[in-house]
């Protein structure tokens, strides 16, 4: 099951798609008055409170309200019920305005954190710790949005293909078997970057944070159609060209102890959104470096998540 | 004009200080339907949206609704309406829940710069550009309110006073000159602080955002009532011992180059909390360290702003 948002008639509408995914219905079709008016709104009101798993019986996997799950799963296979096609919407980033930064892993794949040199030129060791930063945006681009190049402030953007774990029940101190009960889903993020800032600053959030540099979508897909652990491919091409290849099953650190372990002494929130990290091949790690430049088209692909794809310019 | 948040008849409500700060007007009553339910809502609701600022005539600060301003002033100086006394109420952080994570600086004044040593022990040098982060909180808490020690996860919490600055505008590549237009008004922060989580793991985030670390009140002063450049001794008190006492003019990068550098980019959005660093004096900074007991009594102090204390315990 796979969540969207879309415009549509010049409205912002939260909405699934079709099965073959041509088509998509809209949320407040689905669930009538109650219906939220976005993905996020949507992910915090099903949210079930910590410490009332029990309460919804059989549903081990629980974090979740699993009732309206299944009501739209009924929904979508009444044939009586028509969809929306989707080329005549647009689509957005699945959660356009974030709860708050996104929480990103840096240095999370090993062949990234080889490809990458210090300041003094050496190889970085492998962290013993997952590297978390923050990344502010005010607004996500979805597919087929612009990724600005900010030629004023910086002349090294860089793509970075990674899977986003979304959080759906909110928790401090998770245990690691219980990580995957806190997710509700998971989406393609392109952590855009300026190299020159990152470094330049010492702390990652300047060179993160640049207007339309968090590129994310097409779709969450609910976890319950991935199977744990998560592996999965993972890619970005450039202009067709092949640079980052790998499997989440490469992560340094893998989604439960990430949970776990960030969760410790910090409420995780239901909205929450995880970037894990990137995989070697980013431009910076070409000599010479292979940095975004106008006109690019990259595309980020993850195995049974989709495909999101954006064109570079200077200007959005 | 001091705004506050306050929890009376179990209501969280957003309102205003009587001059003399014994009493506290509702926004509720003085606003009356249109009166948002928070500090926040209200910050986002009367900013004057970017390119407007000539159809607010002869306010040349501009940025943020006047009319509104003066509406207050006009209820508060009306002896028919009474406030509510201040002990019927309990004081909460002025934004509880911030918009997204605060945007903070690091090594912002000389003394704290000289305090901090490297990993390698030796003094880290000035920086020569402003070093930001993010700290993520989902709930602030508010003068009065316990700051957790987190045991299971640190041994050496750590306080820092600063100055917050509430943007009231939007903008994006904000000139130097239009910056103090773009801020809302002024509280006092405590950057609680995990200083082993902090060098840990590289990056900041992680040891910034324990839950209770982010404490700030008790109110945002207004910016009207603020002279620029902005001029504030600021202290912290451990317990009744003073051990950070300095003045905003000795910024490394003051406010307004802040807003403009952060801005070369990224929108800044109207309740966006900018922290502006602390002054020498951190529990880090002495031999041995000074860190934050159970017990310990922590006051910040800000002239103009107020008093913001927080008692330390084991649990919150």
């Amino acid at each position: 099951m796979k969540f969207v948002t879309v415009k549509h008639q010049g409205k912002e509408l939260p909405g699934v798609l079709k099965p073959k995914e041509s088509a998509v219905y809209f949320l407040r079709d689905v669930l009538g008055e109650d219906a939220p008016n976005s993905l996020l709104s949507f992910i915090q009101g099903n949210e079930v409170p910590t410490g009332k798993e029990s309460e919804i019986g059989a549903d081990e996997k629980s974090g979740f309200n699993g009732d309206v799950i299944e009501k739209i799963r009924g929904y979508i296979s009444d044939t009586k019920n028509t969809p929306v096609l989707l080329d005549q919407c647009e689509m957005l980033a699945p959660i356009p305005r974030p709860l708050r930064n996104i929480i990103c892993l840096g240095m999370n794949y090993q062949d990234h954190v080889k490809e990458l040199k210090g300041d003094d030129g050496r190889p970085r060791p492998i962290p013993k710790v997952p590297v978390y930063f923050g990344k502010m945006a005010s607004e996500i681009i979805g597919t087929g949005g612009v990724i600005e190049l900010h030629e004023e402030v910086t002349n090294s953007v860089d793509y970075e293909v990674e899977l986003a774990a979304i959080i759906g029940k909110s928790g401090r101190d998770i245990p690691i078997e219980k990580a995957f009960d806190h997710i509700f889903g998971y989406t393609i993020m392109n952590d855009v970057t300026a190299r020159d800032l990152q470094s330049r600053h010492q702390q990652f959030i300047r060179g993160k944070s640049l207007d339309t540099f968090t590129a994310m979508g097409p779709t969450i897909l609910h976890r319950d159609f991935i199977k744990t652990p998560v592996r999965l491919d993972l890619s970005c091409e450039i202009n067709g060209e092949l640079r980052q290849s790998s499997n989440t099953k490469n992560f340094i650190f893998d989604l439960p102890y990430i949970i776990s372990d960030l969760s410790r002494g910090t409420t995780l929130q239901a909205g929450d959104i995880i970037a894990t990290g990137t995989p070697g091949g980013v431009g910076k790690g070409f000599t010479p470096p292979k940095y975004l430049k106008s006109g690019d088209r990259v595309v980020c692909e993850i195995e049974s998540i989709g495909t999101l794809w954006n064109k570079v310019a200077k200007r959005g």
